[in-house]
């Protein structure tokens, strides 16, 4: 239609922005959603960071001059948590691991276009799973190759995974479908089925050869206190994604952030744009590291919620509830508990809404982000009530 | 070296920022710098306005929630504030004409990955101008050709323009360097040598085919008064850039837009990043254009100031100073009045950082920000000091 787009764009959808962004069509009787549908934080930092925020701004940064490119201090900070929270020393991991993002969705973004673009790579996937490695491919027109999980505990299908990467290096015919698998992208735990790396997964992982990019996406490593840092000293060709969108309660700054072996870090700050962040989202998150005690207290709370609410679920017959090692939970109908479970699981999703709780309707099943104790009661009610009726 | 990454990028160097962003080397005898080398405005928002900032943050934003990934209500402001730049009804464009980048760099990949990707395209560009452009397309591995400009009045090589077009469209050999050129960049007025388009480039463009979008960078619009939105609603392959980096003083908050035929909007609303801006950002942009006049009202002082400074530095002998149609000045010894133009225009940068002004030193020539009245006294008299001595 317009003859200078890329011809491959045109057809293509795009993420959609979960519901409580976009204009809910039943708010007519609800005032108040419970927003358990982004796996955010249910906390805003608290009134003294808040204040510190403001002091930052209103004493510190200039609005009209431009944000430091280099992201130096940040870098420095975010290396000492990283250390600290893989329990490693101080010396381990510096600035010179770190690569700061506007979210992880700019590091995704920037893996990519630095390993796969122009027909040189493909990307491996086991869905479901975070989305944005699949869109963020095809908007650069990068192929997808998605292997699936087993439907019993999600582990990726490592035959299929094996076998895809075996192909690829070795295709039968040169079609430029056939580009060599260049990275690998994992998120541990999960997003929507919340489980963390199994033992073979992790071995797997650890075979691949060093002309793979592997990418750890550790975005509720908070949540699970399970991390794969320790194993970037060894293995050139991994890294790992964090963010301060979802523990950190940072979500309204996107920053995002990388740890790598020095030289491909080096590589991804060429490729971002040179000043991704404002300074206020720079200076908030220098501030999030500081006071991370303060900020992580809350994830007892919902470490404890999670295991009340998978408690909760699990009695009902009709629901599968899987374990979860982040801040949601999955959940789907059991089998022959409904003739259509993605019927069920649509009007399930419909009901809880209208009743004034989002959560998200994936891969025809539930996921539920673990909100306040009281959100965490009413969703329960609000399940149990639309169960009864269905 | 990594063998997962792509081959092309090992070599490429990256965008330098600005010396006062990174370690100054003469800070030694200097502790405050004039910091006139990146065309910010001289001047914080006003103290009423960073209230209201920090009011909207406290009372209207939770940090722990995802931005508004839409942009509904700034899109609707800033399609507003561009129909009245152009005296324009307000009915001519709409929040379906806008889309929000994080500044105007995301927006430039964006058009590059929309049109250029892949292969399906070559971009052409006129040095000396905006830097961006080039480094971006070769990150996503898009050819650059570059047909420069005469040095007499900048304004772009048009012959060379032509045949680089027509050669592209017709190849003679079909190698991977010959795509064809699918976008034109252009700055308006131009950076650094702060000229408008002349009558021979605009009938140019005009006549350039729809499959060849044009992009006409209006960063410094506001100081020039000088838009070509309107030609936008004619020619469904022309979009605008703007930016609230410069005259509304928000380079702190990296907020930069595009105006675009609603298809093309589309196009670049799916490539771009979900949550592209922190939702400060977003709200700031918001406050800063529903009181553009208070923010705007330092124009006339720049413009003013500019005139000056031409009018000062044009005394000297051995300076060549352009006009301006922007918040810089352009400005190179006289051919003759020193050996090596490039080694004198070295030494003047250098002995004006070590006095407290920073300026940049970009092709064989020094653009210098217009900055508050009493910065530019400064940066004459150490120009002109300078000089006695060179």
């Amino acid at each position: 239609m317009l003859p200078f787009v890329r011809s491959d764009l045109a057809q293509f959808t795009s993420y959609q922005p979960h519901i409580s962004s976009s204009k809910a069509e039943d708010t007519e009787t609800v005032t108040q959603f419970d927003k358990l549908d982004a796996n955010e934080s249910p906390y805003d930092v608290p009134a003294q960071l808040k204040e510190k925020i403001v002091w930052t701004y209103q004493q510190l940064i200039e609005t009209n001059r431009y944000p430091d490119g280099g992201h130096d201090s940040l870098r420095n900070a975010i290396a000492s948590y990283v250390n600290e929270s893989a329990s490693l020393e101080s010396s381990v991991f510096g600035a010179e691991n770190i690569s700061v993002g506007n979210g992880s969705d700019e590091l995704i973004r920037s893996l990519l276009i630095a390993t796969c673009l122009g027909g040189e790579g493909s990307i491996l996937v086991a869905s479901p799973t975070f989305v944005m490695y699949a869109i963020l491919a095809q908007t650069l027109g990068i192929p997808v190759i998605d292997v699936g999980r087993n439907e019993k505990n999600f582990e990726m299908d490592l035959k299929a995974a094996q076998a895809a990467i075996e192909q690829k290096q070795n295709p039968s015919n040169n079609s430029e479908n056939n580009a060599p698998i260049r990275a690998v992208f994992v998120v541990h735990p999960n997003s929507p089925t919340a489980n963390p790396l199994t033992e073979a997964e992790l071995t797997w992982l650890k075979s691949l050869p060093e002309n793979i990019l592997v990418v750890i996406d550790e975005a509720y490593f908070e949540f699970s206190q399970n991390t794969l840092v320790g194993e970037l000293t060894q293995r050139p060709n991994w890294v790992v994604l964090r963010t301060f969108s979802k523990a950190f309660r940072l979500a309204a700054m996107r920053v995002g952030y990388c740890v790598a072996h020095p030289d491909f870090i080096s590589i991804l700050e060429k490729v971002r744009l040179p000043y991704n962040l404002p300074s206020l989202s720079l200076a908030t998150a220098l501030v999030a590291i500081e006071n991370r005690q303060l900020l992580l207290e809350s994830i007892a709370e919902t470490q404890n919620e999670r295991s009340k609410m998978i408690n909760a679920l699990s009695q009902h017959k009709a629901l599968k509830v899987w374990d979860s090692a982040g801040n949601f939970i999955f959940l789907r109908f059991t089998p022959n508990s409904s003739s259509s479970q993605d019927d069920a699981i649509k009007i399930l999703h419909h009901k809880l809404r209208a009743t004034g709780t989002l959560v998200r309707q994936i891969h025809s099943g539930l996921r539920i982000t673990v909100g306040t104790p009281s959100e965490n009661i009413r969703t329960i009610e609000r399940l149990q009530t639309t169960l009864k009726n269905i």
